[in-house]
C-alpha cells in the first residue's frame, strides 16, 4: 500500500515558494464547484475585482492564467508579439532573460540593454533606449529576486503611453509585497503571481491589461475550431492555451469554454486577495518594510555585507554576501536539515556567491525573522565564521520593540 | 471586509470538474514545501512513479504539466510539431477539433478525418488513413465526452510504431476510469488531467512519453537565456512554458530551475494517484463500469434514449437524447436549484439535444447514481415530460443488490 505525505514543517525564507496563510490552505479543502456554476462564476467575478483592486487599476480586463507565473508572462507577450516585432528588454538581473527568452521564442525582434547586476537603471536611461530603438513592446521586470534589484518605474510608462510603446511589466516578486500602481505608472500589461507575497500556493498567474492592449491583441481572436470554424485568423497567436483572447473570453460574461478552471486556486486565490484587501495595501506594505529593516539591520550586525546597491534593494529579497572561503550550500544544508529553515541561493554570476533571505507575505513575520537571524548565525559559528555574535536577533528586537511589535 | 467563501455543496455528475476525494481536499491543505526541498524532490519522484504505474508503462519520462488537461495536449503536440510536419487527427467529437487548433497553432499540416459523431472509426480505418497520408504523427482522443464514444486503440499503435509514425492519445476523459495501457497499446505520448476519474481538482495535467518522442524532441532543446546563452538551438519549440525538454529536465535528476511547481496541486495528485494505486487499476475500472451499468439501465427504465452507438459509450459518461420539445436547460436549472446536482449539456451539433451525465471518480458512487436518477425523474415530471415514473432508481437498487453492493 502506499503512504500518505507526512513531511517535515518548514519555515520559508527564501524568495518563493513562501508559506502560505493558513486560512488559505484550509480555503482549498472546500469542495468542488462545477466551472459553470453560477456560484463558482461569483466567485471568479470576485478574483476579477480584488485582482483590479490590489493592482490598483480600473482596467476591464483582470484574471487569472491557469499556471505558474511563467504562463502569465508568456501568455501576456505571445499575445502582444507578432513575428518581427521589435521588443525592448532592459536587464539588470537573471530573469529579464527570461523575458529575452519567451520573446525570442515568439519571433520578435528583441533589443537587450544590458548592465551588472549590482544596481538598476535611471529610468532616463531606459527612456532614452525607448527613443532610440523605438519598440513595439518594452518589457521590464520590477524586481529581480535573482539580485534583490528594483527598479523604479513611475516615469517610464508615461512616456511610452505618449510614444505608442506598449509597457509590459513583470510584478512577480514585488505584487503585494510592495504597492503595484499600474495606472499611476502608465502600466500597460502586468503579471504577477501566486508564490511569492500573496502567499497563496503557485500554480496560478494573474494578469491585467488596458484596453490598447485589448484592442491590439483582439485583431488576431479566432473561435476555438471545436467550437465553430467561421471565425479564423490570418496571424493567430501562437498557443492556444495562452492565448489571452480567449481566457479574456472565458472569464468575461460570454463564459466561452475554453480550459476547465482550476477549482481549488481559484478558492485559495479568493483568500489569499481577500486578505490582501482587508489587511489594506498601504499597511500590507509597511509590514515587509518593518521586517526587511529588521533583516537588514540583523544580517549587517552579524557582520555581513549585502549585495548591490541598498537605495534600491526589494524590501521583499535581502541578498547576503557569502563570506570568503565558506561554503554556501552546506550553511543552508545545515539550516534546513537541523533547524527546519530554509533560505535560497542565486543565479548565473551569484550562483555560490549570494545568499538570499525572502521576507514575503504570509512568512514575513516577526517569529520567521528571527529564527531565520538565529539559524543563520548559529550555522556561521558551527563553519567556523568569525562573526560578530549574539547581536543581530537584539538588533531585529530593538527595531520591533520600538514599533511596540 | 470581504467576506470568506460560503458557497452551497453540490452533487457533481458531469464529465468533470467532479468531486474530489475529501482525503485529496485535506492533503491539499498541508504547509508548503520549497520547490527543491528534498522533501518536496521525494514528493515528486513518487508522483512519477505512480503515473508510470497508472498509464501501465515503463517510459522513463512520466510528469505534470502545471496547466489544465489542455496545457499537457499542448506541450505534447507543439514539442514535437515543427512547422510543416504533418498531422493526421480522426475526429469523431468536439475534443478532436481542439487538437486541430492547437496543431493548426504549431504550423503542422493538419489531415482531418472525418466522421458522424454518433460512433467510433474502425481500428482499421485509422491505419488505412495513416497508409494513404503517411503523416509524421496521429494525434486523437480515446474518449469523447462531447458523445460519449470511446475509440477502441490497441491496434493502431503497433502500425505506428512499425512505420515511424508517432502515436499521441488524448486520454483525458478516460484516465483513471478505464485502464489505460500504454505500452500495450504502442501509444507514444498519453496527455491526462486531473480533474476528471482522478478526482482531483483541475489545474494539472499527466504525460507520459517513449523513447523514441524523447529523443525526437531532444533535438529541439535549448538551454534558457536566464540560465546561460552556451546552448541554443536553430528550430526551438515555440514555447518556454510548455517546452517539454525543459520540463524533463526540472522533473529529473538534473532538476534545472524553470517554472515554481505547483506545490498544493502535487500534493493533491499525489493523494489522488495514492487512492488510484491502491484501489487497484481493474478494481476501479470495474467500479466505473458498475455504476455506468445502473445509470445506463436506470435512464432506459425511465424511457428516455442514449445518444450514439451503445457498444462503443465510454463507462464514464452517458448522452442522453432531451425528449422532443422539453427545455433541456431548464431541466438541468432545476436539478441544480433544487436538488443541488449537476448534470452537462454538450457542444456544436449536440448542443440543447443531449444532456451528459458523468460517472467519474469520486462521484462514481451509489449515492450520487440514485441522487441523478431520482432529480432527473422529479425535474422532468415537474416540466410534464411523459416518463415511465418511480422505475429508474429501483432498476439501479436491483443492479446493486444483485452486486451485493
Amino acid at each position: 500500500m502506499r503512504q500518505p505525505l507526512n513531511h517535515p514543517m518548514r519555515t520559508i525564507m527564501t524568495p518563493g515558494p513562501v508559506e502560505a496563510y493558513p486560512s488559505v490552505l484550509r480555503t482549498m479543502a472546500t469542495p468542488i464547484l462545477g466551472q459553470f456554476d453560477p456560484a463558482f462564476v461569483a466567485i471568479m467575478n470576485e478574483v476579477k475585482d480584488m485582482i483590479r483592486e490590489t493592482f490598483q487599476t480600473t482596467n476591464e480586463e483582470a484574471f487569472v492564467v491557469d499556471g505558474t507565473s511563467r504562463s502569465g508572462i508568456e501568455a501576456a507577450l505571445i499575445s502582444l508579439i507578432s513575428p518581427g516585432d521589435k521588443v525592448l528588454v532592459p536587464a539588470y538581473g537573471r530573469f529579464a532573460y527570461l523575458l529575452v527568452e519567451i520573446c525570442e521564442r515568439a519571433q520578435a525582434d528583441v533589443v537587450i540593454l544590458e548592465k551588472s547586476w549590482d544596481g538598476v537603471f535611471s529610468e532616463e536611461e531606459i527612456i532614452e533606449a525607448v527613443k532610440e530603438h523605438q519598440p513595439k513592446i518594452l518589457a521590464m521586470i520590477h524586481g529581480e529576486t535573482a539580485n534583490g534589484q528594483m527598479q523604479p518605474l513611475s516615469k517610464i510608462g508615461e512616456y511610452c503611453q505618449n510614444n505608442n510603446v506598449f509597457f509590459v511589466v513583470d510584478v512577480v516578486a514585488t505584487y503585494s509585497g510592495v504597492e503595484i500602481k499600474v495606472d499611476d505608472w502608465g502600466i500597460d500589461m502586468a503579471i504577477a503571481g501566486t508564490q511569492k507575497c500573496l502567499s497563496v500556493p503557485s500554480g496560478l498567474s494573474l494578469i491585467t491589461y488596458s484596453d490598447r492592449v485589448k484592442k491590439e491583441i483582439n485583431k488576431r481572436y479566432q473561435k476555438e475550431l471545436g467550437l465553430g470554424d467561421d471565425c479564423r485568423n490570418d496571424n493567430p497567436i501562437s498557443s492556444n492555451y495562452l492565448d489571452l483572447t480567449q481566457l479574456q473570453r472565458y472569464w468575461n460574461k460570454d463564459r466561452i469554454n475554453h480550459h476547465t478552471e482550476a477549482t481549488s486556486m481559484i478558492y485559495a486565490l479568493h483568500e489569499g486577495l481577500r486578505l490582501y484587501c482587508n489587511e489594506g495595501l498601504r499597511e500590507r506594505a509597511r509590514r515587509h518594510e518593518i521586517h526587511d529593516r529588521a533583516i537588514v539591520e540583523g544580517i549587517k550586525a552579524m557582520g555581513l555585507e549585502l549585495y548591490g546597491d541598498e537605495a534600491t534593494k526589494m524590501p521583499t529579497v535581502t541578498p547576503v554576501i557569502i563570506p570568503e572561503g565558506v561554503d554556501g550550500e552546506s550553511v543552508r544544508q545545515m539550516m534546513l536539515d537541523d533547524f527546519g529553515i530554509e533560505i535560497a541561493s542565486s543565479f548565473g554570476p551569484l550562483a555560490g556567491k549570494v545568499w538570499r533571505i525572502g521576507n514575503m507575505g504570509f512568512s514575513s513575520r516577526k517569529e520567521n525573522v528571527l529564527q531565520v537571524l538565529t539559524a543563520l548565525e548559529a550555522a556561521l559559528i558551527h563553519h567556523n565564521v568569525s562573526i560578530n555574535q549574539g547581536v543581530a536577533a537584539q538588533k531585529a528586537l530593538n527595531i520591533y520593540h520600538e514599533l511596540g511589535i
